[in-house]
């Protein structure tokens, strides 16, 4: 029946996102997933799924922030990277890091910069639920396409 | 800043899905939504998210089961019949009941017949987390694109 709910799933249209971060006093993670909504307006939250069979899923749970950003396209070099299991995904990487801590690639045109808002275990996986204090977005089609100049937005804390 | 968190989201693709149930002693309920995803495999959980502006919200509370299906494509007429708000949008549709009392739609190829799992408030939004017990979805490419037959699979409840 498990092969029933992935052949289901693969009538769902979704984009992909990829998330990193950096557990305290570790290196940084990130993860390539699609299991990613927006939850709430207000206050503003997101949420992705995060599989206890991940090898790193320790440190995933040792986190308070992440940073959220959409690939743009199946083909992006950045998603062949991050769905390797294992290893330093990071290695040879041109990135930098946001106000809290959490690698970004600010060549990727769509960010939620997040604190952890709470962690919700759900079956085999953790609702990671985040609530963005800055959010990166295109700001214009042309700029869209091409994933370049972006808008930055900070949240003020309130 | 609901404007940037709008605005990044549309760089979001995803699928549509309509979602419908019966609360106890009161008529069947349904809504469009997009804020869907899988969850996890074992159990297999699914969840998709309510706002508490819904002009039913109380009914989708008392709910213990739902049906979702994916709506294929945005212009599919049973979207625009349930994102109207309020009124009686099952009239004159036809429709039949799953074993959960909920309404479905069987031309929608694909479907997920559940029992709520969990309901989460986070937010503005209530995560309605549901356990499938029997998915239906197109059986060929061919079946994909009409949306007509499809392979049904019931889970036996363990």
């Amino acid at each position: 029946m498990h092969d029933d709910f992935k052949s289901a799933m693969r009538y769902w249209e979704s984009g992909v996102c990829l998330v990193t971060a950096t557990p305290p006093g570790q290196p940084p993670i990130g993860i390539v997933c699609n299991s990613f909504t927006s939850v709430s307006m207000d206050p503003e939250l997101i949420l992705w799924c995060v599989d206890h069979g991940s090898t790193v899923i320790e440190a995933w749970r040792a986190i308070d922030a992440y940073a959220l950003h959409f690939l743009p396209g199946v083909e992006h070099p950045l998603r062949a990277r991050f769905v390797q299991r294992g290893g330093n995904k990071f290695a040879g990487l041109q990135y930098e890091i946001n106000q809290h801590g959490s690698p970004i690639f600010p060549e990727l045109a769509t960010r939620f910069d997040c604190v952890l808002h709470q962690r919700i275990t759900l079956g085999d996986h953790d609702l990671m639920v985040g609530q963005p204090t800055s959010i990166t977005y295109p700001t214009s089609e042309r700029e869209s396409s091409c994933s370049s100049a972006a808008s930055s937005t900070k949240i003020p804390s309130s």
